[in-house]
């Protein structure tokens, strides 16, 4: 093996530092983070392969204990960083076959991934190893976007198109499938419509701005119950004024405060998996969409800690 | 005709992309976009002349239906692109003629036209088009400034003043004025006071804060009942953390979020003209202040679409 | 002497521009600017020696007459801007007795500062001066982080320590020190312990959320009272969007208009000195930052000039 | 047909404008700018999608004669620009197919194609129009990296290997391949010596510097001849100094002017076909890699007017 | 007078540091720095009236002496620093009066003016208080363009027609100007030989990569002699690699590194003023452009402190 | 310990990634990557701190053969990349203490380091670890400063001083010291002179125009012989249009192309130790800057493997 490393044994854009300098492994984890570079699957911006250096880099600046949670995520769980999956740009099914191999073998474990994307695309491969692991899933998915919109150009995988997919495919329990945040200019007004078609929640910005969140936790707990959840987040379901580096912005969202208390607002659901994607670093010249990707990771950790910690008790 | 076409021909800021790829005429076309690339009345930065491009630009990751007003706005109305006016930096008053004569052409045919500003100078000009096909309007204006100063430098027509001028042309109907979100530091205290001397309504931010944009709706459908309107939005309005592209900035503003829940309220105006004024490309490294501006268009289109719908019924 | 001025005679850093322009002496001056370029007690980003030239380049597009106090802040008070204190990036020390010395001429002369940092360490040297002038002070701190952390590897002087050293030397009455939006991950629960067991009163962003700040400005009235009053205000407290040019980002602030009605509420306290600190330039690109903390200076300055304005009647 | 159109009909990342504002179609075309955006192909940075759009932009402050060739080319040739493919990112083959047939579509009307890239493996489509057109052709690559490397990850077609699969389909004549300007570390020795196994001749940047261009010239015109040539420049050939903006760098290349020389050299050859590649416009913050494209679309279109002028005559 | 300074007493953009820090005025000055922020000549990108306050941030590194020449060129000429003339944005000719009227004044007194544009249109006001002092002038001008296109939109002046109006108007000898650097694509092939039929000497890139500036310099001190020489150099000279940060940029230039060479060996003249126009700060991320044109008054002080000093001798 | 590893387990800036993917240790290692990010020595522009991230990062576009010297740098030394110092960025006498115990721990068991700095005063550190393995050694130090400046505000150890604090300690022998590159305006003529009159060998830019690297070359061959070599190489010494992430920016340098000829010819020298100094990340907005220094660590590598193979020839 020669040095540099030739991009054939990994690709450049995959490196080598850890999320708040976890290790790579140890006894009795319970936590991953997992770096899942694929962003080919995107239609207009592309770039969310660097996604998972950048979120590892910001996260430099934080601590370990978390205030409003008092649990200290990484500890509680033993938390490693287990590096970035080897995917192959040009090639969309065998990077989704590396990336649901490599969450299985975690949750196969025991062992509850925090995916770095990549972008949305990415969310398939993991709700992939979720199903066979544990079954049909719950989804909470902030976003801007439904993703269930079918084909691009005769293309069924592609970053619109994952939670289609996923209904098809059976991976999802439609109903305990909630999808919060969507807003923006639409390609007609089935486009929302599909989501409820697919038997999906759908609860707007506008709808927000009207309920409040209160309300969409009251009926997600009911709803959902013990059922394993995987939460993923589009970072494009907050403002462009917080989260500039993404690739397809829509304006008019919520701020980072009122993001991060709809997030802390969540306990007690039976996490089984988080992903944060579609951050695009070189349209983040603040660096502020990544710090606020890392914070969400640290947040993500904290609702797994809780969990295991109240499993131990 | 030699091709790189002469800068004499057109100049070499105005390009020929068209705003979500419009069509440059088709029949029975009820709304124009119109490049209004002049920018040199500005007393600070400069660069709002590469702003329509910017905007076009940003457009195209808009889709074509409104998901509020449930309309196809460019579809109802048959929208066009019309390019850019060829405005000549070193000539205000030739520039001012050449867009007023462009925007009155539309507004004889009955088309309503969705003016790219430029710097806010620019609304002088539609404004003399407007009262000459209308009559004196109704003027909604959101900025963070009153535009009403006098003279700089012992320049009158200049971004300071359009509608001081306005008023002395007798190009609206100044109780029937709404100048809504003006903020920040002051020359002197009759820098506002100028405004309501002239007759026009002013609602600071502080007011909005205090009374909320609710109230200040009632105020102008009761006053300005069918009058036709024009409506102008300096983008400075927003804050800058939501439009740092901008020229005149000040902090302490709505954000893209609340702003547009005030644009969005404002159906059932007779309106006849709009524009978007002080997008400034070169200070807007993250693309988000020309997309919240082509976003704001998509309103725009949506109002005058609501309007035309309502026409036909 | 010859030009350009060595370094040795003033450092490259410090620029000769003045803040609005004002000049550098004037009779019966009570206000002044000063610059304090000091930034190497910072443990992750630098450059906040930048921040004053960017700060007084920002103010250029300030104007004299505060709309909401209703005062002309620099006439009112004679303002004066005397430049940057030399400080020397590689000695803390020495460069804290320059910053102390300059300030204390000022306070003695009855000139109340308002220190344009540099990192958070250099509010130490003012607090020193204000305690040879004043006697220990009250302190309204605006902040992230407490910065009562001991020592930084066995450096017990950088911008993480400040307050903890204050009350060390006896600078400040400790019931009487507001800390005012803290929020963010934690090295320990104790992190913000010790700024209680200190006797500081603690107010988390978390808290304002909960209570508004109206209540803590109640509380901060009957607490305070006449006490000569400290204003401290690092440029953090702000949400990363409105103020991403900083050193230690926290998301999930407050807005710029949230934070400026904060700061407008603070009238009738007996205030003494003010800074603004932790802008780095260098990640502004959109300069919003340096803008936002100008603003603030022009704030500062209203309610100098309202206490003195008072005085006099 | 909808406004905005759906990204279906034409991909987002295709815009409307013109290159030096051509006409879409006139009388005689002898040359046609052709946008390629694909780049899906890249192994480390993407985003070349977007340069088309950016070389048109940037083609904006050229003006319509060469001054060493003394010709207008856009004029001499009738030149046109027929906008974008609308290739499919996740979909490598469908989009070199699309490619291919607008290409041979100009070829065989005996209009020349100047391809704007798009990643370099878009040339690999072109070669296999010409050479149906053609047959086998010269080529003409200027590039810092010979893309003669097999596969990645077992994927043959990619931005790293055109130039072999061109070899294997038969579209050159290898021994009228001159790869100029190679340079940077390697992945082994033989790197480069696999274009020597394919019968290409291999000119070092450390070659040209100790034997000039001149002689590299009169090899070329020996070998070459009368033959059909591409010319195709992958952008990195130029320093990063003055082409920062494309997806593998490597320093220590020739400058902008030293590049332009060898450019204006290369007259007399029978041009069939030119294209310019791997721009990428985000990483391009002065904007100055596009405009150096741009103005080497129009060094390649004066070539091509030579050619033609010669023929009439 | 209220503070902030009103726009009106001192546009926004004219700010107060100084070169070097040079003072405002000192006895027996000879040269004096002064700004000249006017840009709204330009035809493309505007935005120079930032460079007077960006070049002097920059001056900032500068040292007192000048390794070549080995000279102190501020000392040795009491140099000085008179502030930016208060252009008006909206008023071409005022703004030439204003200027002109500064430049006179100084020239008047036996000081030698360094101009800090602004567009190259601002020469044209030196010019003119130049040959009312000293008759017409001798021009070395260093530039991509020769700036004596005659009319853009009919108008006169702009910053494309500053040195055919020079001779119009009879300020300068047209056998002893000499234009040199001419490059880039062309309106026609009348461009050049428009300045050629005004009588000047035209000396393009490719001329002297040809014969080199040796021979240029040896013409140049034959034909010019002893007749004062006013040296203006627009920073497009420069490639962009070295100075992206200018309006109108053509990629080949020369590198800095050889521009400085060219102007070092420029002895002997008989200087009675120089410029340094077309920085636009906003294009100019890295500040390099601020830092060359620094540096270039640095040398032109240096060039200007030679003649003093012989003089004295 | 807990996860984030607090600030003082390690620096923040201190991150985990590796140089090309280099492992932490391996058995007879021959070459070490070390990070040396203290960067509180700079009187100007800070933040060299993170250099050793970013350039750790711009390697990974690397491959592990030298075109030139026929080597594969990394594999014929066992490399290595053994992190980075936890400097202390308030205490330097601490931080030079932990950098040259870092270094002298390397040099005992015979592995050459290559120092990614940090400010250029590392250096010293780095020599005083030499002196005590080697005795006192040769140095080539390519900068366009001499760092010899005594004192800064009377503080003896700074970015300016490390090369006279050297020859006071005896860490060189200083005929066998050449400053190549050196450039820029001077404090005073004495600036170089004392240099000179150090017994140093001085090679300005200006020389190495008129004489050519060449002849450098054959006198530090014939001067220095076999005594161990270290050589230091400041980002400065290249152009800024090549570098111009760096502190204190000179334009006139060579460019990227001419300093890797002369860095590449620098073969048969008994080399001990190398350094990168004074890249500052967050001023390298296209990232050259990184890239470059990765670069030139890939050439230094090199020239270590080169004389390490010799050996075992």
């Amino acid at each position: 093996m020669k040095y540099p490393l030739s991009p054939e044994v990994k690709p450049e854009f995959c490196t080598t530092g850890s999320f708040v300098r976890l290790p790579e492994q140890r006894e009795n984890a319970k936590l991953a983070i997992i770096g899942m570079p694929f962003d080919t699957a995107a239609s207009f911006r592309v770039g969310a392969r660097f996604a998972p250096q950048a979120i590892r880099q910001a996260s430099m600046t934080l601590f370990p204990y978390h205030p409003i949670h008092k649990v200290y995520p990484f500890d509680e769980t033993n938390a490693i960083d287990i590096g970035d999956v080897s995917v192959i740009p040009h090639n969309i099914h065998k990077s989704y076959e590396l990336m649901e191999e490599a969450v299985k073998g975690l949750m196969e474990k025991g062992i509850i991934p925090i995916g770095l994307g990549g972008d949305h695309s990415i969310t398939l491969a993991s709700l992939r190893a979720a199903a066979k692991v544990h079954g049909p899933v719950a989804l909470i998915h902030f976003d801007s976007h439904t993703d269930t919109w079918d084909t691009y150009y005769e293309e069924k995988y592609w970053h619109g198109s994952p939670f289609i997919r996923a209904h098809e495919e059976g991976l999802v329990d439609p109903s305990k499938v909630f999808q919060i945040g969507i807003r923006g200019t639409l390609n007609h007004p089935g486009d929302v419509q599909e989501s409820y078609e697919l038997g999906y929640n759908v609860i707007t910005t506008h709808d927000l701005e009207q309920m409040g969140f209160e309300s969409v936790l009251t009926k997600m707990r009911n709803v959902i119950g013990d059922t394993p959840v995987f939460l993923t987040f589009d970072i494009d379901f907050v403002d462009p004024s917080c989260a500039p580096g993404t690739g397809t912005l829509e304006v008019g969202g919520f701020s980072s405060r009122e993001t991060l208390q709809m997030i802390r607002s969540l306990t007690g659901f039976n996490y089984i998996g988080f992903d944060v994607v579609e951050v695009l670093p070189q349209y983040d010249q603040t660096q502020i969409t990544a710090l606020l990707a890392a914070t969400i990771v640290h947040d993500f950790a904290s609702l797994a800690a809780l969990k295991i910690k109240e499993q131990k008790e």
